[in-house]
């Protein structure tokens, strides 16, 4: 196979969210590679690299955020320009992989999309992946590439650090992210409290039970995406009527925030809301809302991928 | 491999063209399958058989139709669930190809869209394909699986039987729609002009010779689509300056028709605009616009199909 | 491809678990097919069909349970034969799927041996898998092939029915299994309860919590499979501690009981324990072990697979 | 998949050997199907069906023999045309596969020509050979899909029964066809002399040892084919030698014959020469050369593959 | 993947056009890769490689030029001994690419040989294409391998430059060699002719319109390829019936020449024909035949492929 | 692709002859991969690399010899973790290939199990294969991937050359192994002699004839493998019965020993026994057993391999 020379590398943008591209990019000291994308007047894909590639190391930084589909698309059309203008190494760094919670079937006859999703990059010519929090870890194993999953929660801890009140707990809303809370607990030094819910329609939750003490306590709901805000503000009641202190912290790696969500999140006890910039977020005027750059993290996974080195330590 | 039971079949409808899938499946004197094709609340294909297709032949119904991307990934959704169910044999019906245009780089560092989407098509599952006039015949070739290309051609004609003027001529707007004019123009007994034009831009286009007489003469303008309608304005306009008699009729198998087409279609010397239903036509009160149903003429393949039968006589 | 001849199909087995196979035949009033599954001096696994498989439907019986590489190999092996000798369509019927707890990395640097199994399973033509409770949904996804997955939870509720004592609640051993005992509880009408265990190192676990209320209780503790018995014996002391009442039943589809595993079970107060047979029980003269044959779930699935019809209602 | 219909099938024959494959369609009571296989004016292949075979099972006749490359090229062809258009199921059968020799590398900088051409084989959809009398069984193991090896032998035996003077040994012309001799004198009830040859060079060999004894005895050479004839040549004058009857005759699966081969075999002493017609036979006027028709042993095995039936006593 | 050490490469030719490929290597400053290309007795394929490749690039130089198949089995030979001796990096240069007019079917049960062409590539390791006028773009996109298409056309017109007479226009003899003829006239500094042609039977045509003016004019017509002639002395016909001067020169890329063709092309008025040496020239004694060669073109891709430049300059 | 950095390498061992890994390692100046390869409580598989090989060049040493299922796997898990933690090439040192004499089918139901290994090998990522001494050439055709397969026979010789008593003839015990005879007797200056035997049953055998002579002469009996010591015990006693002298040296690459080897190799007339520690030797107090070591033949290979060397001097 063509080798992409070692240390020389290009990293392109698809239109997901070229704001954070542009930061890893001068995180790294180094240039976006030049490429349009664009629509046709029929809304098609179009895109176009604009300087040669040939046997480099190519990074493609994509979120397949809404509109997934058009964002897949323009991922997939990006490493075939790539690989037919011979590139070396194609590496898509997907911050926030958006087909994460499609991991299974439900019934019988239903599709399971993230592998799916995983199969179409990989069939363009996708060779390694880089990724942000998977919603549960067997998705690395929907892939036959490499998959180098990162975490943002060191990145999120240290942005809470100064704003965390005393008395605080780290609440998990559900059992499945459990092994999330239990990393913000051991990062900052304090316990974990679970919630047990039931699904009860496709939006809508139930909690159930709640698992450790939170009365009287500060807490920090943490998740690895915000939708639709329902989980959140289920959460945040369920809490309060269990005697927590109208102190709530929501930290989150992904800020999908549909229509409605910002609502959802707007409870007076809710004091501020912390998720990173793997998606775009393009809320104005909430002050509750901060978003923490990813940025270090993942240029910090590239230098080191480039570099041939280790990435253990961002684990 | 799990065989389909021959003779038994069902069609599934994504949600490009619900419409023209009802039409096929009545002209087969069948039901279409259930399946429920949602969005999830950011936006993201939900899909569900509600009906067994174990070793049935199953048939997809999907048009890759602006929006694209979306109508893409929801045949990719539907084949992947079929397939996980134990479908025996996978159909895909793509009545228009949406990236037919897309089928090779015009620089060094293009994608070729259309052999992307053919790959992805079939790494799913989907092992066979029935399309209507493809943008090039080539196309066929970027799949490895069998496609069965239809052509509208004899039910436009078909229907422009009562409706053509005497003293018309059938006008290919530029070299490459010369074959299709040239069946247009056996069936009805006529002869074909052919215009040739220049792509000055990326939308933008101009006539540069007329190869025939249109002197005195009405003008049948074929094309396999309608996108902008800059094509068909452009050649309206060349046609007259060229003497033709203002009776122009326009023909094309998918009216995509983005935004500002209707606009450029309207020129009083356009009396009809025929296409077909390839493509789901929501303009309203267009006197001029003509939509001809393609389903029996794909009715007639999914039951040659079926029936192992031969296509020859619907090529 | 060589199509299966609707209806008529052959089962063959691996060494792994004779009896059920021909109970699963006996079931469908079928014959096992006749085969030579042995090793040659050095232990390598030697196989031999006697009968002709010829565009048959085949179904390859053999869970994957210890020793599980030469279990594996056997299954490959056959499926070898059968493709070689033109088999139609191979279907595995795995009970037990043994690979299915390495479904993710922890750390980095560590395989994912359940989709390499699935990898190795589907490179040697292998169309089709049945298996019963998989550790995790996701693991259907790392399966490009179809995976039909029952449960036994209606099998063992079934025989568990007359055995329960009144004032019972299911008891989930962690967060992970809560799924599956919400089944039981609701096919039994009653409550769940459950452990928050943390793993101490790969084989001692420690219960945290208990959620919801076991004092003065009956127990049914519920898991996917038993292996060292080391869950099941923590999650005895932890209900004691919290109340329970002497009287707990263990219900678990996969009994693979390592060395060691009956001591940890043989608590006074542990009255009943229920596996099923997807893996061979060698264990004798254990009044407590109640063996529940899955014989009738797998037949079942068989004959709506051979018969083209629907598994929903196995699911 | 798509299915053959069961029980239907068809039969397409490239230009190598027309003759053979009308007989087996005779023998079949079946008919050519229709097609053209013809040069275009550069001499490339062109190839066209002349009939349906959607769906239906194919068998394509075609031997690799001189020209190798064209006649391969032009099974590819076929196979392409076959798949495209929908057929059900393709079998190629290739009764003599024209690079068996060349089935390892004698050096570490070659070719390993049969493993090649079982891969382009299989690339374009032929999923199922029929064969005769390969060079070495481990050919089998270079295709992934399923290969029916039939043998000559019994054919050529049954020719042989009446021609065959009293005291005769099988003559093996080296080792590796011991077991090829040994099937012959199994059913001619005689017994086997081997010949240790070494190649001095690429075309030149020398007998060194005669295992047996040949003295005064007729000698039935066999092998699997008869290229330059040098083999057959030397053995002639080694079993003079050693004392052997001047009564030789020669029987061999595939006569490739090459350029001068006629000459090294007109010896006085070999009365007879036996071939099948797996390569057409352009020699005329050689009263000793006498070809056997294969065409009731190949329709046997397409009698019974299309029945569903054993091949095992073919083999 | 292994990895060619990047810089360090070796060019191997097959048997169709050696002198072109020593040409390349002079021109690189290299030697030849040392290789056997021969024959069997039976006129099979034999090839071995002399030196060690060992983790190098290597570029296959094989046109599949007549005889096509011979030339496409000792490519994909080459290619095989390559893979098999642990070459890093495997390029064939294809400088004719010999079944690109079979880039689709005129019916519906005909092979598209030139994806059959490069599936047979691609499977057997060759990683990269480097092709000259390829007769339609499409054809990269039958490959999944990048595909660098270089054009002669700069190379012919330096050649012309001193050979043109005054008043010259381009003449593309059909529409499908608009964009080369457009090429042409660009860089020589005059316009563009069109015939239309229609084929009458597989091997004639007949012109029906000139589009533009030729009158009183000198003539470049230009092709991709020469293969009967047939369609230049249609074109010499119409140019002169149009009033055209009789001076004509022919200009194509590949000199395929097949027997007859050198008669059709001998007409008074055509005064040169030039070619590249794409395809190996066997005339002799023709005075109006002029080989300009290709090696400087390719030669110049191959090193900016090794060091890793682009090649967008030389499209 | 992530191509390897250039010249450096990390060889990983699995379970089945650390002893060997090791020496190689010193021979090459290297240290073993820190790596965990151990078995879960119900004897699974379990492995973790202790250190980066993120686009390192990977060599994974293990012999498939017995348990040959648990160390194939064991393999495949080890190139499984490599894939995935980003490895640069991954090439599988496999001295003793323990499937090699399932290289073909000896009925029409059996699998071939040296090509399903093949396979599932390549599928985990595993591009390169260095075997030494494969029980037939025709293997290496198994692989799609390159194999350099290496021989023991110098390293053998090397190791007798003190040892033989004058008057030696290479003994080959059957005719397969005539090859492998030639090579030793060439580099021992002697001659050979072939054992014609006939396998009775699955294990025995019978010697039917011996070509050359042995009278008063010593014997050094060789093959590629001993397992269960049958063939070499019967060469013995056919040996001394056609009158050889009761100095008998038996020498093989792979010395499997399977329970019982040792007795039937315990004859007075057999000197001594050399074997290579291709497979790990556990047999103790056995005088006679003389285990030459590999590693300098494989660190040679290694060392060319990284160096990008040439390995035609150690074929």
């Amino acid at each position: 196979m063509r080798a992409a020379v070692i240390g020389e590398f290009k990293i392109f943008a698809g239109s997901a969210n070229p704001a954070l591209a542009k930061s890893i990019a001068c995180e790294l000291g180094a240039r976006l590679g030049g490429c349009v994308v664009d629509r046709y007047p029929d809304g098609n894909v179009a895109v176009e690299l604009l300087e040669s590639v040939r046997r480099k190391e190519v990074f493609l930084m994509q979120s397949t955020s809404p509109p997934a589909s058009d964002h897949l698309v323009e991922l997939l059309a990006l490493a075939d320009a790539c690989r037919r203008a011979g590139a070396g190494c194609i590496t898509a760094i997907v911050p926030y992989f958006g087909y994460g919670r499609a991991d299974k079937r439900s019934g019988r006859r239903e599709p399971i999309m993230a592998r799916l999703v995983a199969d179409v990059l990989q069939v363009v010519g996708i060779e390694h992946l880089v990724m942000v929090d998977l919603h549960t870890p067997q998705i690395e194993g929907f892939f036959h590439s490499p998959v180098d999953s990162l975490t943002a929660v060191p990145t999120l801890c240290e942005a809470l650090r100064g704003r965390l009140p005393a008395g605080i707990v780290v609440v998990s809303p559900d059992v499945g992210r459990l092994p999330m809370a239990s990393r913000y607990a051991q990062r900052l030094g304090t316990s974990v409290v679970v919630l047990h819910k039931q699904r009860v329609s496709g939006t809508e939750t139930r909690i159930t039970h709640i698992v450790g003490n939170v009365s009287d306590l500060a807490c920090l709901i943490i998740d690895d995406m915000i939708t639709t805000g329902g989980t959140v503000a289920e959460s945040v009641k369920a809490l309060l009527s269990a005697g927590a202190r109208p102190e709530i912290i929501v930290a989150a790696t992904h800020g999908v925030f549909v229509r409605g969500a910002r609502e959802k999140l707007s409870h007076p006890a809710v004091r501020d809301v912390l998720v990173t910039d793997t998606v775009r977020v393009t809320e104005k005027d909430w002050p509750q809302l901060h978003v923490v750059s990813i940025a270090p993290l993942i240029a910090g996974a590239v230098r080191r991928i480039v570099a041939d080195g280790s990435l253990v330590e961002l684990r």
